[in-house]
């Protein structure tokens, strides 16, 4: 394991992709606190929010109020969501640093996640590309790059030929990739291949690392991501982010957790995990029920506890 | 991520480990049965059980019944784990294949779990030896490799100085090394950097390791591992085995989880996977509590599933 990158950056997604698949509506002003103390905590960006319709998801219906509420710090790239043309004019107008355009490496689950096909995804890039015209930097999220779970396997050369189509429109103006492993299909050799082929052949694009710990691999993939040359993760608070294939598993890689590994083998995250634990420590009550994060259950390894009573 | 070994031999500890922590006595006959399981899984060794005080670890009183119960398979070995020259003589009586030794790293550490210092520890560990005489192997498990709850950081060194003497005694006739990660300190760099002075400085050991997800590494743990060259790993199914100083936190890293990552990786573990997730999916009932696997929840990473219904 030498020559790892020393640096670390991460994105936290919790605010967006975490709260969009809560059952409960998180009310506004609770949206805006958290976001308000991430921003408190060193991420190098926040995905605050979506600007989607309201219908497809509820729970981010407040999208600009949040947007509005925020307190903004220097140094953190506040990005939102956004599907079409319209979403990007409002992501503007919002004066989001950043959009992130998300569309499936598989036709199935771009079907059934966007309810269009991959190239009706690709068009709608373009429109938004368009929209933006370099006031916000337009990172795209391949969804299923690891596999999908309703057509299996994701044959990585397609993964490639979908990442080259996004980097050739508007004259290479998509400089940043997010690989997501959408249902936590990824294993560390896996991601191995597919960052090393994408390094190799699309040097140009910056890549990003999504996963989900849907089978326990989130820390590991991770590990390897960081292996193979990739200093970019996205994670969320508490694991959040339900994965609606697998009930019960689950959500995100939690930031928590990975920031916890990644500072304990000496690496620079950017991120200050004691002021993080709090945050994380507040959000059973925030969503109503109880999160993955192993490290704010635990505490950090360097957490000392007693000797027993029977040596007192 | 070259060369990476082809082939991983799993220790099964859930019998023992895990259920040495369980509030809820198992009956006798339900862990035959589960050890039996087990031994149709494809496992290279399972801990049974442990030759102690009933005083000391009143779960497995039923050590005796249990090892005269189990069904064996050619191929497995059956372990236990004893403390003493007087447990080292009840494993042979009851024809146990292996002999696991415990003793810690650090001297808090021995104190409070052993209730003697680690010069003790290793006198009992030559009268372990002189009693077993090569009849059964003699594996000796070092705890807290990777840190202790009490003191905190353990120095490699240390590790390496006791090694060292476990290697001495008996004319080298401790061949196989547990080094254990108890409360779930170890991060990747440290395995990676202990596994390879170890390696280096008492090559005739053959090392396993053991970790805890204490704080959601074992996984990537175990990676790191592996591609520093080490092949066999202790792991229990269902996560099982609580970690005393990190309450609500998971315990031992999860059998299912582990075997499912080598296997997406195409390892050979030995361990089948589809006979074992049932095992694993009785256990809550067994034990009285969920458990913290997340395959045995999710399903492996080739489940499909069908599309949305709007897709219908």
């Amino acid at each position: 394991m030498t020559a790892l990158p020393s640096r670390v950056h991460f994105n936290e997604v919790v605010a967006r992709d975490g709260l969009q698949n809560e059952a409960r509506f998180v009310p506004t002003a609770d949206k805006i606190a958290l976001v308000d103390a991430l921003s408190d905590c060193g991420f190098a960006r926040i995905e605050v929010t979506a600007f989607v319709s309201p219908k497809a998801i509820p729970p981010l219906a407040d999208a600009q109020e949040v947007m509005q509420g925020i307190r903004r710090q220097t140094g953190v790239c506040y990005a939102v969501l956004v599907p079409n043309a319209r979403g990007a004019a409002r992501a503007l107008d919002a004066r989001a640093d950043a959009i992130n355009f998300v569309m499936s490496a598989s036709e199935s689950h771009n079907q059934s996640n966007l309810r269009m096909p991959r190239e009706r995804s690709l068009a709608a890039l373009a429109e938004v590309l368009a929209v933006t015209a370099g006031q916000a930097e337009v990172q795209v999220s391949i969804s299923t790059a690891f596999g999908c779970p309703m057509e299996g396997a994701v044959d990585a050369q397609e993964v490639l030929r979908l990442a080259a189509r996004i980097a050739g429109l508007g004259a290479g103006a998509v400089r940043a990739l997010t690989l997501c492993d959408t249902t936590g299909m990824a294993h560390p050799a896996q991601v191995t291949q597919l960052v090393a082929l994408l390094r190799a052949r699309l040097p140009q694009l910056a890549l990003t690392l999504h996963f989900h710990d849907t089978r326990g691999m989130a820390l590991a993939n991770m590990l390897a991501g960081l292996q193979a040359g990739v200093t970019r993760f996205d994670a969320a608070l508490g694991g959040l982010g339900g994965c609606p294939y697998a009930p019960g598993a689950s959500g995100n890689a939690c930031t928590e957790d990975a920031v916890h590994m990644f500072a304990a083998m000496g690496l620079d995250t950017g991120v200050d995990l004691a002021r993080l634990l709090p945050v994380s420590r507040r959000l059973p009550e925030l969503v109503g029920h109880a999160i993955h994060s192993q490290v704010a259950r635990a505490g950090p390894l360097h957490t000392r506890h007693p000797a027993p009573a029977h040596l007192a």
